[in-house]
């Protein structure tokens, strides 16, 4: 290590990348400004979030906090999740843990191949949870926008308006995306999936994030995706694999609890050490 | 260090971008998928050109070795060679040093305030070392795009058109530059500058590089600049403050051998070392 810089794990999930700062070992003041400086994808180290390991708040392994490369707080990312969590199950052993996070505890498993499992937490279906502006079925909403129509919405902690479409590739998705996001129906706006279902049982899966824009991969997304293939039948199981354009993710929707599982990449890419006159 | 991967360096030039790896020490097979890998910003390190540090092949410190984030083999990059020198500096303690390159021979200099100058060798402007398509005056090329017109051609082993307008922030340069890049009078295209001289004898420029598109620096183009101010009686001095839109170079055309010499930062953001599964 040079001259005590801070050191960090680079890390992605489907190609959503992290710059992962452990706190336990080095405390560091995170203003946006820093925070910005060490997203920036050529004078600094670059990343789609920035993810804190910090000491437990309660009873939890640890705290995992995350903010966007812009220096704002996100309360969950199912992305990060994976990653922090393959560091501490690495780190500590164990099989399973808790993780705590600004959007709430989290259960991390080991999964077979080097591959992470994360209890999302419940799909939630009522409209007023979504939420929606008005009382609607979630299964099939009075909306059509362009080619789309008739989409399920979901809440996993963030909402998702899901289309069924027969071929995601022909769907013009940057065009029609802000247009369902910015409806009058989604009152904190929303998440917007097109799926596919193919006749091997997988989920082909393309999204417009709110707020972002298009994206390679978005866990909770995947995770509405899966969970409306189930209401409509469209998949033979309450698990499936969903296909993003940044890979694969495999999703269950327990009936037992209602909770949605994650299991998926996360990839370490490297460690590194911040020059101390630059950085930290 | 973590189980024997690849160490790297990252570092930036004016917002250019590299990543530099020293294979004296740690010798590397670089095919170009492995470079279009190292370089790809979210799920590698990430950067403009990748940076190799060899043994020297004739009397230089090192041999420099320059990609493209394609995996193509680049000739010469004055920001490249600022950093590498940095480096190389540090390491020798020598105030000025021997570096070889595809582009030839390089001197490269320890500056006041940790700046580091290289000789970029000398200014050509005979019509066909640019080269042109046929004779004419480099100091006033007839051509005219748009807005633009008689811009001088100087060639730093790599063309350049400099055009010299009242305000560089008027003018779209995004549209003029592809259409100056590949007109008829550039058998091999150019690299398009536009600059302004200011009444504190300093130079503005933007530019459009050659293949590549707006950058926010390019020391060739800087040096283009600087001489075109000369030759058009634009500065009071043969050395002046350039000012690109990444930061500043001080750029002098030495009369003695007509040589150009840039001087400007290179600055170290972090060390890394690659995971052996991901990478090296």
């Amino acid at each position: 290590m040079s001259q005590g810089g801070t050191p960090f794990l680079k890390m992605h999930g489907l190609g959503n990348d992290f710059v992962v700062l452990d706190l336990r070992a080095h405390p560091l003041a995170l203003s946006p400004e820093r925070v910005r400086a060490l997203a920036d994808r050529r004078t600094g180290i670059g990343c789609d979030q920035l993810i804190t390991i910090e000491p437990p708040r309660d009873r939890g392994v640890a705290f995992m906090g995350i903010r966007n490369a812009d220096g704002s707080v996100v309360e969950s990312c199912g992305n990060a999740t994976r990653c922090v969590g393959a560091v501490l199950l690495a780190e500590t052993g164990l099989a399973t843990l808790n993780l705590e996070s600004l959007g709430g505890p989290l259960v991390v498993e080991r999964a077979e191949n080097g591959l992470v499992c994360v209890d999302m937490g419940p799909a939630r279906l009522a409209w007023d949870a979504i939420p929606l502006a008005h009382p609607q079925d979630t299964l099939a909403l009075d909306l059509s926008v362009g080619p789309l129509s008739a989409p399920s919405a979901v809440s996993m902690g963030n909402p998702h308006a899901v289309f069924v479409v027969d071929d995601v590739d022909a769907i013009d998705l940057p065009t029609w995306g802000p247009t369902v996001e910015h409806h009058a129906l989604f009152p904190r706006r929303t998440n917007v999936e097109i799926i596919q279902a193919r006749a091997d049982g997988s989920v082909r899966m393309r999204v417009w994030e709110r707020g972002v824009g298009m994206t390679r991969a978005c866990g909770t997304g995947a995770c509405a995706a899966l969970v409306t293939a189930v209401r409509r039948g469209l998949v033979p199981e309450r698990k499936a694999p969903v296909d993003l354009d940044g890979g694969r993710l495999w999703i269950e929707w327990r009936e037992s609890d209602g909770h949605v599982r994650m299991t998926g990449p996360a990839t370490r890419v490297f460690s590194g050490v911040l020059d101390p006159e630059t950085g930290s």
